[in-house]
């Protein structure tokens, strides 16, 4: 018996959902369940306006497009990362800027932002790794005092938390300017693909609507703010289908009992692999105390690269999917000739030596533990 | 008891589709229903490769993207078509050059084509409004002598067909380098949101694929071609979920089906509104003898902008819902100052004029033909 990397989770509620959406006639984006599931975040983790989108990837774009980012703009990111934190800007033109990652934490080490800072940089991308909250407050402090914007990459990090210097509890995605989350299938919330758009900054709400339609000012046209609509802006198709939005939202409907059997799983792996790692020379996920934890990730620090080969190995052997990742970006076939910059050591460790293990609902962790304290 | 404008139709294997799609643990996109409907569409129209795409929009931003479109390309296509045909492109920093619609169809004005290209033309993208097919012969003749793209915008034609001068019968989509077609909810084949681009020309093929997938070469990762994939190209991400893929599978499964009901409610429209529409001065849908007839839309085109104000409402007393589009593009709010060609006396007429009657599986046609012959 295999045990899968992932598995979808359903609540139970996803099939009548799609079926209320067919027999309400309506099955193109913005109807019920996409605002069902719009308003939900925006009441539940205070984000300023929430925009379901058919992916994080689009989401970015729009935060790229809405930013008006073109040639010769400059955007600070991490360089252990997905694709897609970077495509989003590339395509609009720009040139990104790479920082490495924390010694202690996969994302973006916040102290290396600062000297990478020019008149040409537009905005900051910090990306919440594992659900692991950058520390906000040092990234905001350098784009008020240096007029840039803050898009935070929270792809991974639905119902994370930060707690900065002022003691407020803050949702992730609700600081910066924008923010961007996936529902992927391996994420802790799935339709399958998708994702959402945060306007925390109330002066791009406007335009956002337009952008996200097409173009057009038909979300005004349909709240009957105007009589006809039409093209008034560029824009693309970042609308889910109904039929994606009521799978969410069955979802949404189980988040507190996703959440707490993630957690719980994330506790049993951190518990039961704690002398082994150590004994091992392999480092556990960190949570820093401006941070909670969202269970999204599990990941081994092994020491080197042959360790982490072997593991992944060993666990292949065992019929346990782990498996590696990212691929830092400054060094990928795509961007290793255009990157000039410092050799970024950390990202590489990490994208040498981090295993994710497999963490979803119904995951046989006793099998997975157990294959591992066997290595 | 309202006659909508469009409402779903449902084959009856939708949900049993999902259900299947989320029990094989496989919900992200690129899965075996993706497969099936790629697979699908390539056998029965020739298409050379086929990628589904999240929307019709995204589709044609994909082939944007393949065909390296930058500043100062220049782009030829109707004005009388959606916003995206255009946003796609604009997008990628090109300028749109808008070319008239026929006299007797509101598609483009093919003779109007040649005189408008320039040394920096790079894209003609015929639209076949309403699935009747622009006169490809001409238009690939063209492209062929200029060494210019087409891109054919085949949002409506699904299951059309064009027969040029050889006389052989080619599917709508397959003529062109790219084509892009829409499973909007408001089309024949629907998956709430969707779309689908077609690759013919075979040299795009490989990076097509790349592009579908975030710029990743993963689709030659799992097919075995490589061992690790990475980032090797700018790219988004523009495949829908399995959960839209399954929906559509269903809906293939019943073409012939749709389309026949399709065939036979426009052919009663067509019948029975014919002494009427003599009688009003008010044209009926032609189709040329080189076109098939999909049965997507059927439009009335008024003899003026009052006519069809005065029918329009006429209809909402009673009930029945039609609906006008396009706004000419080049006269939009977001175009109009950027605009320095021709007046475009055609696409200005269609857009004044035409009226867009409920067309669908379930519509009360008789309620509705009965209504319009009372105006």
């Amino acid at each position: 018996m295999l045990v899968n990397f992932n598995e979808p989770y359903l609540s139970g509620n996803e099939f009548q959902n799609i079926a209320d959406a067919v027999n309400s006639k309506m099955l193109a984006g913005n109807g019920k369940y996409t605002k069902l599931c719009q308003n939900y975040f925006q009441e539940k983790y205070n984000f300023r306006k929430c925009l379901l989108t058919t992916s994080c990837t689009d989401a970015l774009e729009m935060a790229a497009i809405l930013l008006n980012i073109k040639e010769g703009d400059e955007i600070i990111m991490p360089s252990y990362t997905f694709v897609s934190t970077a495509n989003a800007f590339i395509l609009r033109g720009a040139k990104i800027i790479f920082v490495d990652s924390r010694i202690d934490l996969p994302g973006i080490d916040e102290d290396k932002i600062e000297s990478l800072i020019t008149n040409k940089t537009k905005v900051i991308v910090p990306v919440h790794y594992a659900g692991i909250a950058c520390d906000m407050d040092k990234i905001m402090a350098l784009a008020n005092q240096y007029g840039l914007f803050v898009v935070e990459d929270a792809a991974q990090a639905i119902d994370g938390y930060y707690t900065g210097k002022d003691g407020k509890k803050k949702a992730l995605g609700s600081i910066g300017h924008f923010s961007a989350f996936s529902f992927h299938e391996t994420k802790n919330i799935i339709s399958g693909e998708g994702g959402m758009l945060i306007i925390n900054d109330s002066s791009f709400i406007e335009r956002a609507e337009i952008i996200w339609e097409k173009g057009t000012n038909r979300s005004s046209f349909y709240r009957g703010e105007v009589d006809k609509y039409g093209w008034i802006d560029v824009g693309s198709s970042f609308l889910p289908s109904e039929i994606i939005a009521a799978f969410l939202w069955a979802q949404l409907e189980s988040m507190e009992s996703i959440q707490n059997k993630r957690k719980e799983l994330w506790d049993l792996y951190f518990t039961k692999l704690r002398k082994w790692s150590i004994d091992k020379g392999i480092s556990l996920p960190k949570v820093p105390s401006y941070s909670t934890n969202n269970a999204h990730i599990f990941y081994l620090l092994c020491k080197n690269n042959k360790q982490r080969t072997a593991l992944l190995s060993f666990l292949k052997d065992e019929k346990v999917i782990a498996v590696f990742h990212y691929l830092s970006l400054h060094s990928s076939t795509f961007y290793s000739s255009k990157y000039l910059g410092d050799d970024l050591i950390q990202s590489d460790k990490y994208s040498e030596c981090l295993i994710r293990l497999p963490l979803y609902y119904n995951v046989d962790i006793d099998r997975v533990i157990d294959a591992i304290v066997r290595f």
